[in-house]
C-alpha cells in the first residue's frame, strides 16, 4: 500500500521528489511543448491530479499519446506546486506505466457526456464518472454520519432480520422468499408444500426492522437499525426502491418530543458532516446538479425546524388559493402534493408534522389524550417531502391490543411484541430515515435511481 | 432526554444531589434496616447501578416491595459515593416510580437461569440477559469498529445489491425473491409466467456482494460492502446461519501481500477496540464463557500473523499423527477438522493460509505464476476456523474468460463484470469476514445463532 491517493497528492504538504500515484486516466491533451497533461483520479476525492509527462518518456510515443479515458495507469515522479491555477500540485512523471488499456472505440464512457437515463445502463461503470463518483462519496459520508450519531449518543446498532415471517405490518407489498422450485410448483400443481420450504412456512423480506427492533429497545434502552429493506410496489417513479436502505432509531423512555429533538439533530449532522467533510463533491451539486443546495443546506442546519400539528396543516391546505390534484380535509392522509406546499411554500424549510388522526396510522402509534390523533410525526423537507416518519409508540398494553383488534390483526401473529408491553413495559419512539431519500436531499440528484448504485426496480434486477 | 444513564451514573463523576435514571429491575432485595436495594440495568453497560430505596417513600409498600426482575421504573435521587465494594455509586431514591410491571408468575425471565437454547425461544427477550446484552453490546462495538477502519482507510462504503438476478457465482445455494402468488402458481400449474414476477426474471437473494463491488473498486478504488448475505443451504449446525451479515473490502492496486496486511490489521483492529471499549462485557465473557479470552485476543492483537501456502499445510496435515475424519492429498479443500488442526494445534494463533490449487477456487482469483494455484488467501483463527476468506482477483481478461469457460459460466452473464476487465483493468484484491464468526470470536460463544439478534436457521425465520 506504498503510494500516494491522488486526494494526498493534490495538497501542498504531499510535495516531494518521489511520489507514486495509481489510477485512472480521466483527460490527455499533448502540448505543443514537447508533453503531455494527464488528469488521472483514483475514486480518493472528485478532483484530478494532473500529470506532466515530458516526451523523453521511454514509452512517450508507444503509449502515453495513446493514453484515453479510463485507461488505468501507475505514474512515479516529482511533485511539485503547480504554477496554474485551481490545483496546488501537479506530478511531473519519470515513468508511466500503463496498466490497462481501455479501446476508445467501445468504452461507453469515452465520448460524450450521456444522460442519466442512458448511464443506468451502465451501472457497472458511472460510479467512474464525475456525478456517481460525487454520489458514491457522500453516501458515503452519510453512511458513516449515521453511524457515528447514534454511536456517540449509546444507540447500539442492531441488525433485525431481513427474512421474516410476518406478512401482515400493514407497511407495504412484500417479497416472497421461499427455497422451493417455482418451475417444479408449477408443473406438479396441487397444494403448496410449506414443510418442504426453507422456513416450514410463507416466508418474506422486511418492510421494517422497526418491530424487532422494539424488542431491543425495551431491553436495551437506544438501538438502531441500519439496513436494506424491501417494497414489491409496482410504482416505475423517480420516487421509489423495491429495495432501499433505511435507519431506524428506537429510545426506550422517549416521548414525542425527544424523538422530534433526535430526528432534527439527526437530519443536521449528516448535512453538515457532508458539507463539512465532502466540500469539492457538494460543491459539484451546487454548481452542477441543482444551484443553490449548498446555502439551503446551511439554512437547514441554522434554523429550528418547524413543528406543525396535523390539524393545523389541514387548515392551511384547506385555506390556500393553491390548487391540488387531491382533495384534502381533517382525516384524510396527505398526498405529496400537500407535503411538498408545506414545506417548499408555506414554512420554506423542513417541517415536522405531528398528531395525525388515528385512523390513517399504524397500530403501533400511541393515541393521545384526545383519542382522536396519535402521536405521530413525519419530517418533510423541500425537494424530497417526506423524509423521516416516526412515532411515539403505543406502550399501554389494553390500548394496543384494542388498536389492533380495530386493524384486524390476530395478536398470535404479535405474542412477542405485545409480550414487551407485558413485561416492564416503556414508553419509547422512534423513527424511519431512508437513506436514499437523505442522499437525495444532500446532493440534489433528482431521481432515486441515481443514488443507490445498482437499483431495483420493476423489471429491473440487473447487475 | 433529560436522564442519566446507567453507565454515567456509576462513575464517580456524576455524584449529585440530583440524578434521575431510567431502567429495567435486575434484582431486589430488602434489607431488615428498612430499606431495600434494587439492582437498575438500562442497557447502556454491563453493570447494574445499586438503588437504596428507603421505607420512607410514600409507595415502599404498595409498590417498591413488589418489585421484581424486569420492571421498569423511575428513580430519582441523590447519587452518593457507595461504600460497597465493587461499585463507585449507589443511587439513594426519593422516588421510585413504577412504569411496567413483570408478574413474576407469567415472566419467563423471572427465576432461574435458562440455557442458551431455551433463550432462542424467547428471542425477544432475551437481551434483557446478561449474556444477551453483553453480546449485543460487543457486536455493536465490532460494528463501528468496521466502519471506523474502513472510513479511515479511505475506503467507501458500498450497498450492493441484496436482490439479484445472477444465480450463478457458486458460492452456494441461493433462494428465490417473487412477486407471484406460489398458492395460485400451484393451482393453476402450467409455466412460470415470469412477465407477472416483480423483476421479470428469477430472482435470488444475494450470497455475496464482491462481483458489484468489484466494479465500484476498479472505478474509485477502495470499496467496501456491509450488509446481510443469504444461504439456502440446509446446514442444522452451530456454525450456520441462512441469514448472516459479510464485510466484503476490494482494494485496487492491492495484491495479495496487501490484502493479507489489511485482513490482519482489520481483525487486530476489530478485537482491540472490543478489550478498549467493552472491558465490563468482555471481562463477563472470560469469565463465565470462555476463560482466557481476553489473553487469547490479546496475543491476537500482539503477535504477527502466520502466513503459510496450503501446499505446506498439506505437508504438515500428511505427516502429523493426528487422526482425521476426511484424508488430505494436495489438490483437496481442508476441512473445519484440518483448518482447526492447523491455528490451533500447529500454529497456535491466527494463520493465513495462502496459494490455494485454482481448481478447488472460483474463477475470479488470479492465477499464480505456477499455473496451478491462486493468489488466495483463508485467515483461521483458533476456536473458529474459518473467518476470513479472500483473494487477489484475476485482473487480465483472457486468463479470466478461459477460467469462466472451465468453470462452465456463460460470459454473457458477466457482460458486466468482464467489462472492468476490458477498460481500464487494474490488479485488485479483497475477501469477505462474516460479522457473526467475528462476535463469535470475540465473545467465545458457542453457537452462531446466540451472536444474531434474531437467527434464520431451516425451519425457523420466527420473530
Amino acid at each position: 500500500m506504498n503510494w500516494t491517493s491522488v486526494a494526498d497528492a493534490r495538497k501542498q504538504e504531499s510535495i516531494s521528489p518521489d511520489v507514486e500515484v495509481r489510477g485512472w486516466v480521466r483527460t490527455r491533451r499533448d502540448s505543443k511543448g514537447g508533453f503531455s497533461f494527464i488528469e488521472v483520479n483514483d475514486g480518493s476525492c472528485f478532483g484530478n491530479l494532473q500529470i506532466v509527462a515530458p516526451a523523453e518518456l521511454s514509452n512517450y510515443e508507444s503509449e502515453v499519446q495513446k493514453l484515453t479515458a479510463g485507461c488505468s495507469v501507475v505514474v512515479v515522479g516529482e511533485l511539485l506546486e503547480s504554477p496554474a491555477k485551481g490545483q496546488a500540485t501537479e506530478l511531473h512523471a519519470t515513468e508511466v506505466r500503463v496498466l490497462g488499456w481501455a479501446d476508445p472505440e467501445s468504452y461507453p464512457l469515452q465520448k460524450k457526456r450521456h444522460s442519466f437515463e442512458k448511464l443506468r445502463e451502465w451501472a457497472h461503470l458511472r460510479p467512474r464518472t464525475n456525478t456517481f463518483g460525487a454520489v458514491a462519496r457522500v453516501r458515503n459520508q452519510i453512511c458513516q454520519s449515521i453511524h457515528d450519531f447514534y454511536h456517540e449518543r449509546g444507540f447500539l446498532y442492531v441488525n433485525t432480520p431481513i427474512i421474516t415471517a410476518s406478512d401482515c405490518e400493514g407497511a407495504g407489498e412484500m417479497f416472497r422468499v421461499t427455497s422451493l422450485d417455482l418451475e417444479m410448483l408449477a408443473k406438479k400443481g396441487g397444494p403448496v408444500k410449506y414443510e418442504y420450504d426453507f422456513f416450514e412456512k410463507p416466508a418474506y423480506l422486511t418492510v421494517s426492522g422497526q418491530l424487532n427492533g422494539e424488542t431491543y429497545a425495551t431491553a436495551l434502552g437506544r438501538i438502531y437499525t441500519f439496513g436494506p429493506t424491501f417494497r414489491a410496489e409496482n410504482s416505475n417513479t423517480s420516487r421509489h426502491l423495491a429495495e432501499f436502505w433505511m435507519v431506524e432509531p428506537e429510545a426506550a423512555f422517549f416521548d414525542l418530543t425527544d424523538n422530534m429533538r433526535l430526528a432534527e439533530d439527526f437530519l443536521k449532522r449528516i448535512f453538515s458532516d457532508c458539507l463539512n467533510h465532502c466540500g469539492e463533491d457538494m460543491e459539484f451539486f451546487d454548481k452542477m446538479i441543482e444551484k443553490g443546495k449548498i446555502d439551503q443546506l446551511k439554512s437547514v442546519i441554522e434554523k429550528p425546524f418547524t413543528h406543525m400539528p396535523y390539524t393545523e396543516a389541514v387548515s392551511i391546505l384547506e385555506n390556500t388559493s393553491e390548487k391540488f390534484e387531491y382533495p384534502v380535509s381533517w382525516g384524510t392522509d396527505l398526498q405529496a402534493e400537500h407535503e411538498r406546499f408545506l414545506t417548499e411554500k408555506h414554512v420554506g424549510g423542513p417541517v415536522i408534522l405531528t398528531d395525525y388522526p388515528s385512523t390513517i396510522k399504524p397500530f403501533y402509534m400511541r393515541v393521545s389524550d384526545d383519542k382522536k390523533t396519535v402521536a405521530a410525526m413525519d419530517v418533510l423537507v423541500p425537494g424530497v417531502g417526506e423524509i423521516i416518519g416516526g412515532s411515539q409508540r403505543e406502550e399501554r398494553l389494553d390500548v394496543l391490543q384494542s388498536r389492533m383488534a380495530e386493524a384486524g390483526l390476530n395478536e398470535d401473529d404479535y405474542w412477542w411484541y405485545i409480550d414487551t408491553r407485558k413485561y416492564g413495559s416503556v414508553p419509547h419512539a422512534g423513527f424511519g430515515l431512508g437513506l436514499e431519500r437523505a442522499v437525495q436531499y444532500a446532493t440534489g440528484m433528482a431521481n432515486i435511481r441515481d443514488v443507490i448504485p445498482f437499483p431495483r426496480t420493476p423489471g429491473n434486477a440487473d447487475f
